[in-house]
C-alpha cells in the first residue's frame, strides 16, 4: 500500500520531561528492578503487592460500581460528597473547622502534591522542601521552574525539623514550606509543639506550610499524630492526603488537599483561583472511588488501622531493627515511629568496593534480587530506603541477603551481632521465638 | 494564639493555567448549570447521570476490588495485563498489529489526548486541529504554548474533512493532524476511503496522525467505524481510546493511547521515549479499573452495544430529529450516524433579542433550565451542541423547552411543522406512538 519512497517526517518528541522523569522514583525503582534476575530467587520486595485493605472500603467500592453511583464525570472540584467527607474526616482533630469548598479532590496525594507545586510556580519564586525527601514536589518543580531550597533536620533529636536551616533558606521570594509529616524516609512523626514553632517561624517569614499527611494513619510509636491544620490560626495551611497508604490502596488514586485559610488569604492571594484552574485541566481522580470516599471515612473502624498499626511495629520494625544490628556498614539513627521505611546511613569506608549509595544499590539488586532505594531519590547521597512492609519470614530473607552481600563486599568479617544501632540496645524479643 | 499584627504574606496564586481554564468545556459547563433556577423545573439534561454500564464491566471491577488485584500502584506506563488487553482488542480490526509495548494507560483518552499534545509540545511547532473539535487539545496546546491551525469540514459531503483545508494549513513546523472519529459535535464517521486519502496526505506532508477514536462504540449509522490504525503502512498513526463512552463509565477514568509505528519512526524521532517521560510525571489511571479491562474488553458481548446502538439511533437521534423540524431556528445539516450529540447552526436573523451562541445558551438555562453548550466552546461561534442521551419523555421536555424558548426570542411566530432539516423527511414514527 505504502510507497516505498524515504519521508522526512516533520515531528519529534519534546524532551521537556527527561530531566524530571529521569529524577523521579518510579525511574529509580524500574531500573533497580529490571537489574534483579527474573530466574533467580524472589525478586524483593513482591511489586505490585500491598496490605489487604478494609472490608468497609472495599465495600463501599462495590456498592458504587453496582449502584453505578460514580460512573459519570465528577465535577473538576470533585464530588461534592466526597469533599463533605473528607472536610468532616479532617474537622474531627481541628479547631478551626474546615468547609468541603475547603476540600478538593485529586488523583492521588501525589497530584495533591503536583497541584501545591503548580498552583505557586511563578517567576522568581522558590519553595522549601525537605532533605531528605520524597521527590514528587522536587521532580514537579524541576518540571515547572521553580526554584527548590532544602532545609534539613536534626538528626540527635529525633530527626526535628532544623528550624535554622528553614530560616537560613528562605528569602522574600519564598512561597512556602513543605513539610511531610510523618515523615517519608525519616519515619518520625513531629510533635505538637514542634509544629507550632514551625507556625510561628512560617508566620514570620510569610510563607504559607504545605503538609502532606499522606502517613498519618501509619503513626506506631510513642508520639501521637498532629495535623498542621491545627495551626491555621497561626499561618495559612494548606493539607494534601489520600486514601493509599491508610487504605493500601495506592491502585485507587484518590486523595485530596485542604486549604486551612487564614483570614481569606487564599482567596485574595489569587491561589484558590489557581487551584481550580488547575483541576479544571489536569486529570480527575475516578468518580467510582470517589462515591466510596463517605463510607470509607466515616465506617472504616479504629480497629482496621489498630491492626496495622501493631503489624507495622512488632512484626516488622522491631524485627528489621533486631536484624541491622548485625549490618555494620548500615547505620539507623532513629528506630522508625511512622510510615513502612528504614532508613540508613552507608558506612562508606567500610565497603571494599562500593562507590556509593547507587552503586550500592545496583549491585545488591544485580548480586541478590533486592531493591533497596538510594538515597539520591530522596536527594540525599550515601543513604538508601529500606522497604520493610512484608511479613516475618519475607522480611527475615531480605535482611539476610542484605548481610550477606555487605559483608561480601566489607573490608574484613566484622562480628555478626556487633550492636551498631545504638537507639534501642534492649534484645529484641523474635517473633519467631529466637532471640 | 495568633497574634494579630498584619502579615504581609509572600506567596500568591500562578495564573498560568487562566487562560486555558476559562476555555475549557467544564467551565462552559458549570457557568451554564449555574444559572439554572435549583427551585425551578428539572435541570437538563440530568447532571451525574449515565446509561447503564455492561454487567460484565461491573462484574470485573467488582472482582478486582474483591481479590485486591488492582490495589497497587501500576507500573506508569500501565498494568502489564490491560496493556496487551487493549493491543489485542484494536488487533482485531487491523493488519499490522500492535504489541503491548505500542500502548500505554492514561487517565481517560482526555489524557491520552494532553499526552499527545504534550508530546509534541516543542518551539516552533504546530498541530492541525478540527473545527470544530472537542476542545482538550486545544486547551492543553493554550498551555502548552504549542500553536494551533485548524483545519475544516466540507458540510455538502457529511462533514468529510476538507483536504484542501488541511493542506493550506500545514507547513515545516507542523508535527500532527489530529482528528476525531467518529467525530464529536458533528456526529459522523469516516469512511475507509476518505481515511486512506488522509494518510497519503499526511504522508506527503511528512506529519503523524492522532486519532481520537473514543466514540468508535457508539456509530448507529450506515458508515461502519473504520480505525486510523488500518494505514499505518502508510502514516505513522497514535490512536486515542477509552471505555468513557463505549461502556458508559467516564467516571472510571481510564483510557489509553497505542503507537502504530512506521519504520520506528516513533522511536528514532524521541517519541516513544517522550511518552514515557511524560507519563512518570503525570497521574496514573487507577490500577483497579485497569486490572479489570482484560475481562471488559475481551468479555462485553456485542449485544450490548448493540441495544446502545438501536436506543441511540431510534430513541434518540430519530426523535430528536423529528422534534427539531418544528424549530426553524436552528439547522442540523446532517443527521447524526454515531455519538450522542445534535451540532446544530443558529440562524442568528431569525432571532429578536440572541446575540450569539453564548448568549443564546445562557438565556436558554436561565429561562428554561436546559443546558446546550455554545459552538465557542467547540471553536465554532454561533452553533450549540445539544446533549441528546437521555429517555423519550426526557429528550421530549427538553425539545419542547427549546422550542418554546425559541419561539419567545423569534422575529415572528413560526408555522410549528415547518420543514427546515432537510435531509430525511420521511414522517418520524413517535416512539410513544404520536405521528
Amino acid at each position: 500500500m505504502a510507497n516505498n519512497e524515504r519521508v522526512d517526517w516533520q515531528f519529534s518528541g519534546s524532551d521537556e520531561g527527561k530531566a524530571a522523569s529521569e529524577a523521579s522514583l518510579s525511574t529509580y525503582t524500574s531500573k533497580l528492578f529490571a537489574l534483579c534476575d527474573p530466574q533467580g530467587k524472589a525478586i524483593l520486595p513482591p511489586r505490585g503487592e500491598t496490605a489487604e485493605t478494609s472490608h468497609t472500603a472495599e465495600r463501599a467500592v462495590v456498592k458504587a460500581v453496582l449502584f453505578g453511583t460514580g460512573n459519570a464525570y465528577a465535577p473538576s472540584i470533585g464530588l461534592p460528597a466526597a469533599k463533605r467527607a473528607v472536610a468532616d474526616y479532617l474537622n474531627r482533630d481541628l479547631p478551626q473547622k474546615l468547609s468541603p469548598d475547603d476540600v478538593f479532590m485529586t488523583v492521588g496525594c501525589k497530584q495533591a502534591i503536583e497541584l501545591a507545586v503548580d498552583t505557586l510556580a511563578k517567576p522568581n519564586a522558590n519553595i522549601l522542601l525537605p532533605k531528605p525527601g520524597y521527590p514528587s514536589n522536587l521532580i514537579r518543580s524541576i518540571f515547572k521552574h521553580l526554584e527548590v531550597r532544602n532545609y534539613e533536620f536534626l538528626r540527635e533529636k529525633n530527626y526535628e525539623i532544623d528550624l535554622d536551616s528553614v530560616r537560613a533558606a528562605a528569602d522574600e521570594n519564598t512561597f512556602a514550606i513543605f513539610i511531610i509529616n510523618p515523615h517519608n524516609p525519616n519515619g518520625n512523626t513531629y510533635s505538637e509543639a514542634h509544629l507550632k514553632q514551625l507556625a510561628v517561624l512560617a508566620r514570620e517569614l510569610g510563607i504559607m506550610v504545605v503538609s502532606d499527611e499522606v502517613f498519618r494513619w501509619s503513626v506506631f510509636g510513642s508520639n501521637p499524630f498532629v495535623p498542621m491544620g491545627k495551626f491555621s490560626s497561626i499561618v495559612p495551611v494548606v493539607t494534601l492526603g489520600s486514601i493509599s497508604k491508610g487504605w493500601s490502596v495506592p491502585g485507587w488514586r484518590t486523595g485530596w488537599i485542604a486549604l486551612h485559610d487564614l483570614d481569606g488569604v487564599f482567596k485574595s492571594k489569587n491561589v484558590l483561583a489557581a487551584i481550580k484552574q488547575f483541576l479544571d485541566l489536569n486529570s480527575k481522580p475516578p468518580s467510582v472511588i470517589q462515591a466510596a470516599i463517605p463510607t470509607i471515612l466515616e465506617k472504616t473502624g479504629k480497629e482496621f488501622f489498630h491492626r496495622r498499626q501493631m503489624f507495622l511495629k512488632d512484626k516488622t520494625t522491631e524485627f528489621a531493627y533486631y536484624k541491622l544490628k548485625s549490618i555494620p556498614s548500615l547505620t539507623c539513627y532513629m528506630k522508625p515511629e511512622a510510615c513502612t521505611f528504614f532508613w540508613t546511613e552507608l558506612n562508606l569506608s567500610s565497603f571494599v568496593d562500593i562507590e556509593d549509595d547507587e552503586d550500592f544499590c545496583e549491585k545488591l539488586a544485580t548480586e541478590e534480587n533486592l531493591v533497596l532505594l538510594p538515597g539520591i531519590a530522596f536527594t540525599l547521597k550515601n543513604w538508601v530506603r529500606h522497604s520493610i512492609d512484608m511479613d516475618t519470614p519475607t522480611l527475615e530473607d531480605a535482611f539476610d541477603r542484605l548481610k550477606s552481600f555487605c559483608d561480601r563486599h566489607s573490608i574484613s568479617g566484622e562480628t555478626p551481632f556487633k550492636i551498631v544501632n545504638g537507639v534501642n540496645e534492649a534484645p529484641f524479643k523474635d517473633v519467631n521465638g529466637v532471640n
